[in-house]
């Protein structure tokens, strides 16, 4: 009966992800889903890449999703870019950003000159990767005090990412992480996936992050307009 | 439609976590809920604080919840204490420990000598918080490391438990972490709640939880007492 819930819910995000999907693809827009646990240094990470990005020339808008606040839409506010803020508590404080509020966000953005979106998850390393977020791209950061378990026991956001995110790697002595044993962990869950190293606060990796997402974004930017070609 | 469902669920949740808490009086015993995002310390936590709790003469069983794994059960071996661990991969990677799947494992104990039960959450600092395990006492435990103003931004959790760990206190200064801004706002969101600082690696301010636990647990216990006599 649950199940059957369940299945009903993720067939109803799935359908308004595909939705999401072809309003990016109508505006010429890639979307890049940023996820983590609380506290894995997300916002911090936003607030350096958006000006390596902007710096590639690229424009950038960003939705924001929190259970609760605008801490972290505050946060960005520096970068100048364009910032829509969810706060979940109104949906009965879920613990993702699905389609839905994801559509209703890039919906408030339309007049907006954005060629790539991202967007910040709730702060979960479980519910998040389970509903699609109409996002082209999807991102797991962890952090190096997390301990070098993290993609074991939470497998399945690691096996739904294109790309893993190693952070606060300057604090790993301080933690006693072990980053070689954080990698082989992803490994075993997702073996094609890169890895990335980055740490935020020492501005470590986050010029190759922006690299690596323009290059994205120039792939499906072309393979959409092949397809309306088509 | 889907915020019936999700009440549904609740409900359904809540009385059977009325049956855990029966089941629990009937055999005197205790529950005690921590919860915290992943990585927070939960486990060495749990490392430290169960040989503080056989020192003071009381028995001690475990609940682990994990999406997956066993890592957690085998790292509590060396404690010696009877340890039940859950998988939620199995029930559609559950984000948070259900009564029911407590209560099947509060069933396999029944034989075990057992006074005070310890459950460790799924670590997800939004899903426990909402659903009730049939634990007498909640404790959410955050680490240092996630930034000052987590429980601004997941206020739900820190209402819903009756005592607040800041853990990893070692390492505030080498991730630039205020403590005292951490309380704050904690403060803000849960002004009765008492507050402990932790570190378990450094085993630091392990025997006050354990003394504080031990009190709870006397107070459970005689409480139950007297409704058994009326």
């Amino acid at each position: 009966m649950e199940i059957k819930i369940v299945k009903d819910v993720l067939e109803k995000n799935k359908k308004l992800a595909d939705n999401v999907r072809e309003l990016l693809r109508s505006k010429n827009r890639s979307m890049f889903n940023f996820m983590s646990s609380p506290g894995a240094g997300k916002t911090l990470l936003l607030e350096r890449l958006i000006p390596e990005l902007l710096k590639r020339n690229v424009k950038v808008g960003v939705i924001e999703g929190d259970v609760a606040t605008l801490n972290d839409s505050i946060r960005l506010q520096h970068t100048g870019v364009p910032v829509v803020q969810i706060n979940t508590e109104k949906f009965g404080s879920l613990c993702h950003l699905g389609s839905n509020v994801v559509l209703a966000a890039l919906e408030q953005t339309l007049e907006e000159e954005i060629e790539l979106v991202i967007v910040e998850n709730v702060g979960n390393l479980v519910c998040p990767g389970e509903y699609d977020t109409g996002s082209d791209i999807n991102i797991v950061i962890v952090s190096v005090t997390e301990g070098e378990d993290k993609p074991l026991k939470y497998p399945r956001i690691f096996q739904k990412t294109n790309l893993a995110i190693i952070n606060k790697i300057d604090i790993a002595e301080a933690c006693d992480a072990d980053i070689r044993l954080i990698k082989e962990n992803i490994r075993k869950i997702a073996p094609e996936n890169p890895i990335m190293e980055t740490s935020a606060r020492k501005e470590i990796g986050i010029a190759e992050l922006a690299d690596w997402m323009l290059a994205k974004h120039k792939v499906i930017l072309e393979s959409s307009n092949t397809l309306i070609l088509k």
